[in-house]
């Protein structure tokens, strides 16, 4: 195996494809704007980035972004695109994410060279593998701490997003697990605010699901939302263990790639990973990181569950992008020896029994956190019809069988196509 | 003073603004796509976001980002572009920058509503203050640790930026901090990589230092780049101290806000904050965050030095963009007697004395770091050269001199301007 990182971009320039590589390798690498007598041929041969190879795409009039004005002799300069690949010696940054992110995503967005600029993928050694260990529960590991071993984890998110106390948040917890639900989370705008501190509601919350899962055997997994600082994540996370919560949730880009890390190594139950802010890496297509790169960085800090958005979602994000999203949460990042580092992906926004065929299809597998709102809460059956009727969806897309056919004779999901078909 | 936060923002929409807002405000507080029961007119009227205030600007024909296709009435809709300011009470997510964060920069880039949306400002109740301290050392306690009372500290970045080894680097510190140079740090790419690990740098580097400073009075400053884990970062700053370094460096995108105030907590020494990877958030004008909110979060975290590029430089920000960011680092965040949280702007890339009486003018202060590479070690009269013109450019910007005079009367500015000016 390769001890180099590879990095593959997208990028436009008016400059030679070729020429504008090599700017991205020396900026990345050991050059910087003029070449320095002590930048040797030795040491550029051991430390300087490479250009792998180079696929030059189509060309366009304008920049895509703002750029300076070019020189006279380039006025008329067409804007050129390319996929180019770089490669690092590890040598320079060590197996270490955020040394990683600093070479591959660090001041080359700046470069005046470029009028687009866009991170596509990784390629790391596995001594990355070896540094971090990846998700220390996945796919495997929350199937079995909620007792579901086939088919998706039906879930929901506490709503109002914020706004709710301790106790009625405990009493939406009590109707969702009498309900049947698998998965409950907060919403990420509910962390630790002092109209509901987490210590309370990991209280009220889990005298409810422990009390459910005495009675019934049957254990909610509830990931409470413990982003903060890094010591208080720590704290939280205690809190929510010794109640015998088994999951805790954070807000990736809010905390930062060594706190998932220090997470991942202090925490006994999945880390349930959230992307708000994913808007601001993907919204441009010319500058940006595309969600096969972004993941690979969490899955390796150490998270288990990856949100991906959902199928006719409420946000921007096509189709095809949310299940390519949840398709590379689910490829192996390196090979055996070396763990997969594979995570659960959670699609959520909007969905309903609706979606499930087409997710089941596109996806090809039910190995996923399914979460649902109004699909449940509204559900005319109530939210037990609510999750009966999306458990119904599901075996009908595994079974490759049509959902108005199912319908036929499951009376929850009837009802939930006549209430929510638009 | 107001116990609310508030958040200004750019937005684009092909909906009434109002609306648009709306939705914002839902979106990143207690709604979501459709009213729930459960969200009654008391919890939102307590945690509901408030829309303060719309300025609407001007319309465009095109989508600035792609956007879904829009229902057939709205085909011929102009993408109307306005500045919306929002408010949220802190009592939603209390005084926790990964919080704040996830609340005033989530889910919002996403929303369908929208084809362009930046963050351009925050404003903060003082209890961030009370829970954060923001910078120990800040300008005041920067110029003390160097001994510099007055004027720009004068500084570099060893380059090549990756690839030399500690004793080829501490070589590199010999000649510099003979020259009586300020200011030195590593570059971002050159953490604690195989080639040149940390605790060696740190010894080699600081025997210079030391030995420099016990002869002559005057210890320079060397910022040591210890971007990493959570515990590796405490370890390293620990090494730092250990040998009589006074400087710490981190690259803040690759650590996180939860890492830099973890680090702050823990720091005898001042933070020096580099910004690789800015690009992401500013190269688009249509998404991302502007420069004057995104310096609060990491002041708050407590960085004492923060990147705002250089006039002129190599990568393609305007000037007046430069300008703006450094005035922002120098404004106060918080009225007394809460901390003005003030940090000392890092000026770099292709910097030289041709810059310094163009960014005094712009500026009103010297209270920075002025990085410059080739104008140091390119120098005709040495490194020494290099650093006695650049003091001798900033006197005369200083003293309202133009430059070719002072280089009258200054050889080395005048041997400066010979071999640089193009």
């Amino acid at each position: 195996m390769s001890d180099r990182i590879t990095a593959k971009y997208w990028i436009e320039t008016p400059f030679p494809v070729a020429m504008a590589a090599e700017v991205m390798a020396g900026e990345q690498s050991s050059g910087t704007f003029t070449r320095l007598a002590s930048e040797t041929d030795e040491l550029r041969a051991a430390h300087g980035a490479r250009v792998e190879r180079i696929v030059e795409l189509d060309e366009v009039a304008q920049p895509s972004l703002p750029i300076r004005p070019l020189p006279a002799e380039m006025r008329t300069a067409r804007f050129r695109r390319a996929e180019v690949t770089l490669s690092w010696p590890i040598a320079n940054m060590g197996a270490s994410l955020p040394n990683l992110l600093a070479t591959v995503a660090g001041n080359l967005f700046e470069l005046r060279e470029f009028s687009g600029l866009r991170l596509l993928d990784l390629t790391l050694p596995a001594t990355f593998a070896a540094a971090y260990r990846g998700p220390q529960f996945g796919i495997a590991g929350t199937r079995e701490l909620v007792g579901v071993a086939r088919g998706p984890l039906i879930g929901t998110i506490i709503k109002p997003s914020v706004g709710l106390s301790p106790t009625q948040t405990a009493d939406l917890v009590r109707e969702l697990v009498e309900a049947g639900i698998d998965f409950i989370k907060d919403d990420e705008l509910q962390a630790n605010g002092p109209h509901n501190p987490l210590a309370e509601r990991v209280a009220a919350v889990m005298r409810v699901i422990n009390e459910h899962a005495e009675r019934t055997g049957k254990k909610a997994m509830y990931a409470f939302n413990i982003t903060g600082e890094i010591d208080e994540m720590r704290r939280h996370h205690d809190t929510v263990v010794a109640a015998g919560g088994t999951c805790v949730m954070a807000t990736l880009n809010a905390v930062g790639l060594p706190g998932i890390a220090a997470l991942r190594r202090y925490s006994e139950v999945p880390i349930h990973g959230h992307r708000a802010g994913w808007g601001l890496f993907s919204r441009s297509p010319h500058i940006g990181i595309d969600y096969v790169a972004w993941q690979k960085l969490w899955r390796l800090a150490g998270v288990d569950h990856l949100h991906v958005n959902g199928l006719r979602n409420k946000f921007s994000e096509p189709d095809d992008s949310v299940i390519a999203s949840a398709r590379a949460c689910q490829t192996p990042m390196f090979a055996a020896p070396a763990p997969e580092c594979t995570v659960m992906p959670v699609f959520s926004s909007a969905q309903s029994a609706e979606q499930a065929a087409d997710t089941y299809a596109a996806l090809g597998n039910a190995d996923l956190i399914y979460c649902c709102g109004g699909g449940i809460v509204a559900h005319p059956g109530g939210v037990a019809g609510g999750v009966a009727s999306l458990r119904q969806a599901w075996e009908a897309a595994e079974q490759g069988i049509p959902l108005e056919q199912h319908a036929e004779t499951h009376t929850e999901l009837a009802q939930a196509i006549r209430a929510f078909r638009k």
